[in-house]
């Protein structure tokens, strides 16, 4: 409303563009207005973080222009004072009466809805208990889909969207390095993991200060932690388990992220508890290579289905097919998984400024998961890491050196320089 | 698959139960099946907590009662051991080749799809990346909307539920307490919400034990914090701010919870940083009232509306309405807003077994904000609060114990006894 500046790193006029390729669009598409209900999109074209709920938020932008946002009272001088918009329109309460929908019909006729116009879904998804007709009902006619073009949109980063990467990056990491000095056998999970990410919070808050906005329905500080992939269930990628105690021998896969101003970056690695088995040691080598595999496939050019079937390859060459359980890795930003992805399916160009994770897995069971998740950012000559500082160690059980090779038998180092990373 | 038991407190039976009263549904919709995408609804129906990706799950009950889970490989195993089904059938990857919603169309056709069939949405929503076809698209047919059915379901809870929810509140008190405890003048809300957090979390686990499940999209442990409604910021109710330092004189409106076996509940409760203003007593007596008459509203035959109406008549007749900023309460359960509401808008009918939090607000620009919220559950005689120890001071400034007193210029007591509680 009042244009105020919400965020350290993404400028006004960055918003201003991003509206102005969306108005493009509609005028191409010959649509009066575009309807926008997903909080991720909505933070992405104003600026504003709320918290989904019940009661239906939206925003409109016309082909003239025209910046409106629909909120429940609860959040009218949230708005008001947030989003880059021209006018915060609000209803009483969801269901009330009349409905939210009806409300918004009218304030959709008011912008000049005439003809075509498009919309991210057919109305308020029915989330949290939410129920009410779709914009077809209401309006009489369907939209045109919208959410592919918005995904497109959203999949190149900024130079300043780059930097919110990176600080994500950086705060994950120090969650990271508290998580890996602080597991032990005997202790467990959630208490490492909760002291790990407590002090990283405290710290990035400390270091960036009171103008820090997580702006996450994610999260709302820096953390790391297991998830349950420890040990024998280190072998399902999504365990959901909990609070499991360390022993040693225990294959572990960590992950660790920051919220920073809604964008979020991933790092997760492979370590053991104690000494590695050689099983361990030599299915950890080749989980390394398939990174890298990776790694050297993603350029500019080529297609994101390329990259995967690269470290496919890699596992049929190697007989690890029976190991593979998903993908070489996804784009992130805004969510924690965003399209494009690397996969077989996505013939999706790679272009600079698309940011992905890279993170092939190999599970086996009985012995457990191996996994690195790096977040790479694509430029015009190649790749970089986000992660700023990282260690020397490229795979332990491959140095000459002594003092690496003794750290690796304690733990798997979960640092390493992969080459072309500077 | 194997009929794991999940859950300390959802037995095997009650899943059995859940999908019968479905298939009793589907049998009088002469709809030959199901298809159900939401992540807490197949929780409901299956016992199957999972993380929502691009890659869509979907659960599957047909009219004859077969059950079927379908998955990404990478969710195979986890859902094999967890889910009550019949048979997990799987894709490889999103977006992949075959795209999975093909697949899916497959295996519908198998389990017998012929006619009508019922879905929660028309295909799995585009979220994180996600694009694929409708199931009306890949049907050839549209499905008939099944989630009004659903929520209707999950509205009156069981013995079982009301057990996990009542742990919840155990939990999330202890976090509150905790906050309460580390709340000072100086200190920010970040490094007090953290350390209540962590430390109920830990009691939580030690006292359940290795059994403890959250099974929540939402949190993985008991916490407790502000989320920003701290001074002026705390009359706008979601604010999203961050590490805010208490001052005296601060109002401070908290959260509380904690997520068992997917099972939430909510305690909210407004506090003053050291001595309180006239003001800030008079608004905090009005709120305390507005939410006896809630109480006092909510009995089983009556409706939602007739709730939010008498309390909206007391905003009224009090001349608050200006402060008045959102709906009386929710229901709580699987997910921390839930159907139904206590609305002017809402006419469900009230009945036993239904969870409620009741928590009306006064928001007060430059005093701030004032709202207690109280999970409570509607019984055949009337209302049974879930706070076990409920505190014994019900108003600190009509007490005429001078202690009670002397504490509530200190800070308003977080607890009180709201009378028909026992």
């Amino acid at each position: 409303m009042n244009h105020t500046i919400t965020s350290l790193n993404i400028p006004a006029a960055e918003f201003e563009g991003r509206c102005q390729h969306l108005q493009g669009y509609l005028e191409d598409q010959r649509a009066s207005l575009a309807v926008i209900f997903d909080n991720h999109y909505i933070l992405y074209y104003t600026g504003f973080a709320f918290i989904p709920t019940e009661r239906p938020v939206a925003f409109i932008l016309t082909a003239r222009g025209e910046k409106a946002l629909f909120v429940p009272r609860l959040e009218l001088e949230h708005a008001g004072s947030n989003a880059l918009v021209d006018r915060v329109e609000h209803y009483l309460e969801y269901p009330d009466q009349p409905h939210p929908a009806e409300k918004l019909a009218v304030l959709l006729a008011d912008m000049g809805l005439q003809g075509k116009y498009a919309a991210d879904q057919d109305g308020y998804p029915w989330i949290l208990g939410y129920r009410g007709p779709s914009l077809s009902q209401v309006m009489g006619r369907s939209p045109e889909p919208l959410a592919g073009f918005i995904e497109d949109q959203i999949m190149v980063k900024s130079a300043a969207e780059l930097s919110l990467l990176r600080e994500s990056v950086k705060w994950g990491h120090l969650a990271h390095m508290l998580l890996q000095r602080y597991t032990r056998a005997g202790l467990s999970e959630t208490e490492v993991s909760l002291r790990a990410s407590m002090e990283a919070t405290l710290t990035m808050l400390d270091t960036i200060g009171p103008l820090y906005r997580a702006q996450s329905p994610f999260s709302d500080g820096a953390s790391a932690g297991y998830r349950g992939q420890i040990g024998r269930n280190a072998a399902i990628p999504h365990a959901l388990a909990n609070n499991i105690t360390f022993n040693a021998g225990d294959v572990l896969v960590t992950g660790a992220s920051a919220p920073v101003w809604g964008y979020h970056s991933e790092l997760e690695r492979t370590m053991v508890v104690g000494p590695a088995s050689d099983e361990q040691k030599r299915i950890f080598d080749h989980m390394v290579a398939l990174q890298d595999t990776a790694f050297s496939a993603i350029r500019p050019g080529s297609t994101c289905a390329e990259v995967d079937a690269a470290v496919r390859a890699y596992y049929q060459h190697h007989d690890l097919l029976p190991y593979w359980k998903h993908h070489t890795g996804h784009a992130i930003g805004l969510r924690y998984h965003e399209a494009p992805f690397l996969d077989l399916g996505d013939k999706t160009d790679i272009k600079p400024g698309m940011v992905f994770t890279v993170e092939p897995g190999i599970y086996v069971p009985e012995l457990g998961g191996f996994r690195h998740s790096d977040t790479v950012a694509v430029s015009e000559t190649g790749l970089e890491s986000l992660l700023r500082r990282i260690r020397k160690i490229r795979n332990p059980w491959r140095k000459k050196n002594r003092c690496a090779r003794r750290a690796a038998r304690r733990k798997i180092r979960p640092h390493r320089n992969h080459g072309r990373f500077v």
